[in-house]
């Protein structure tokens, strides 16, 4: 291995701790960061055939795609660009290889931010006029805040441990919308003032079932015992073809400290950051493909699995 | 008015006002101290018959139930005073009703000291391996602290906005006890390894609803979710015949600062401290009475219609 294949593999290797350590970007961010150290990494490899950049290009996706086991917008991203890659791979030198990899993640970039204007518009036109949201999502921040007309009221849940509901609460103000923010505990009481929970996701399984912050499950258990829609809205490279939480799409617990500073001797602390929300509490999936039923989402499962066929070994 | 008639109203109000600002007692400490506050009232008062020195206490007995709105075992407890010695009044002096008064208040909080263990003893009878508990209850400490077996690991929320699980899962621990400790938005994500909801109640319903901490509602639909039963462990004393939770029976909203020390410009912040568990998600009420379902509590609720009747104008 020579020197510049090593410091290659230095690069990836610390974007994948980036990823990993990165507790405030959003899907979105990630993915794209994912996606130009994929190209950056198919850029620099060295290979001399199209099939051995193929390779290099594949074990690059595996790394990143391990960086954040919940979110499988990561792995989706790079499983995307694999699978295109390869599929282009058969009739095309290294050269080639290589600038079609570039262009492909750049595109994915762009997708990746288009899609928010579109599912804010679809969002937006289902949303009654007092909505509660739950930590942070800048699908739930741009659906929220995209309204001219105003005139609606958003219930933000604080999102404990790190608070990132005072973020939305401080965003969506700027944006002119009229915040109520509360702990999380306070859902359940303020839920009869709500006309529907509004929630980004962190992954949609196979069967419909939603990934996202902790705390999302019990806003759509209030909400459903209230006789209330749930919406998620997110991106269709959320969707994963698992069908089992717990797997490779697997909780992810942080530091103990971020719930409690200070520690306590004998107590174990603990801070998972996701919780699964069954399907049958998800009204509709709004996506920038369309508004699913949790039971309609077939057709993404299948896109999705492609990309992780690609990350297989 | 005499000036010192006015030194003892000065004395109540600052009871009642003392028990309006504490936010970290329980309402056993809490309904004792007004207990005695209304003892030194009947001690005190000037009075020429004993009619007039029901009158007087009845005023005191109306102001500090008056304090803590969402706190019935207050109301009650005063109401149970001023009903018996009304009984008493028609076949007694002054003083002899002064004296009356001043035993029935040491009874009663004899009775409110010796609760605890009966209903601690009930409750660990009824008890899994693994209990999951939110915020901080003096009975369900004593319950789960009464265990000499061990091996219980008991799961606590930590109740913001002033983390007052935090302080049980320290007493728990100091008792042996197994404590994981869990931020409330958690609740949900870790339902799947408890056995059991485990509860304190602020107030009961008439129709076997329950007033608790805000989240309390959160976590037993989560245990309904999972099939797993819901434990109320409280005094009768906290049972009232009101049914309907926003009447007399009203949550508290407190300092929005609590939630957020520094606020937001723009942003509205509730702090509401209550919420109310449906009588369908509650499995049984665990008091020094008995075991109840909450459709089976209509005897507590006769008696909390005495207590009642006689604060009523």
């Amino acid at each position: 291995m020579d020197d510049s294949q090593t410091s290659k593999q230095r690069a990836l290797a610390s974007v994948v701790e980036e990823l990993r350590a990165d507790h405030t970007s959003g899907a979105s961010a990630l993915s794209r960061r994912a996606a130009r150290a994929l190209a950056q990494a198919a850029q620099k490899a060295p290979a001399s055939s199209p099939r051995e950049l193929l390779q290099r290009i594949k074990e690059a996706a595996v790394a990143l795609a391990g960086a954040r086991p919940s979110m499988v917008a990561v792995a989706n991203t790079v499983g995307l660009l694999l699978a295109d890659a390869r599929e282009q791979g058969g009739r095309a030198d290294v050269g080639s290889l290589r600038r079609y990899v570039a262009d492909r993640a750049e595109q994915i970039d762009e997708l990746w931010r288009g899609t928010l204007g579109v599912i804010a518009a679809s969002t937006t036109s289902l949303l009654p006029s007092v909505v509660m949201t739950h930590s942070y999502s800048s699908t739930v921040l741009s659906s929220l805040a995209a309204e001219t007309a105003g005139g609606r009221r958003v219930i933000v849940c604080e999102g404990r441990p790190l608070f990132e509901g005072r973020r939305l609460a401080q965003e969506l103000t700027a944006a002119a919308v009229d915040v109520t923010l509360i702990t999380d505990a306070q859902a359940g009481a303020l839920m009869a003032e709500a006309g529907a929970v509004l929630v980004g996701a962190d992954a949609v399984l196979a069967d419909g079932s939603v990934v996202n912050k902790a705390g999302t499950y019990l806003l759509a258990l209030a909400a459903h015992d209230h006789h209330l829609p749930v919406y998620v809205a997110c991106e269709t490279l959320k969707v994963t073809a698992e069908r089992v939480w717990g797997g490779t799409v697997a909780p992810e617990e942080k530091e103990p400290e971020e719930v409690l500073p200070e520690g306590m001797p004998g107590i174990r602390v603990r801070n998972i950051y996701f919780d699964l929300t069954p399907a049958r509490l998800v009204t509709t999936i709004i996506t920038e493909d369309g508004v699913f039923r949790p039971q309609g989402i077939g057709g993404l499962v299948e896109r999705a699995r492609r990309y992780a066929a690609a990350l297989s070994p």
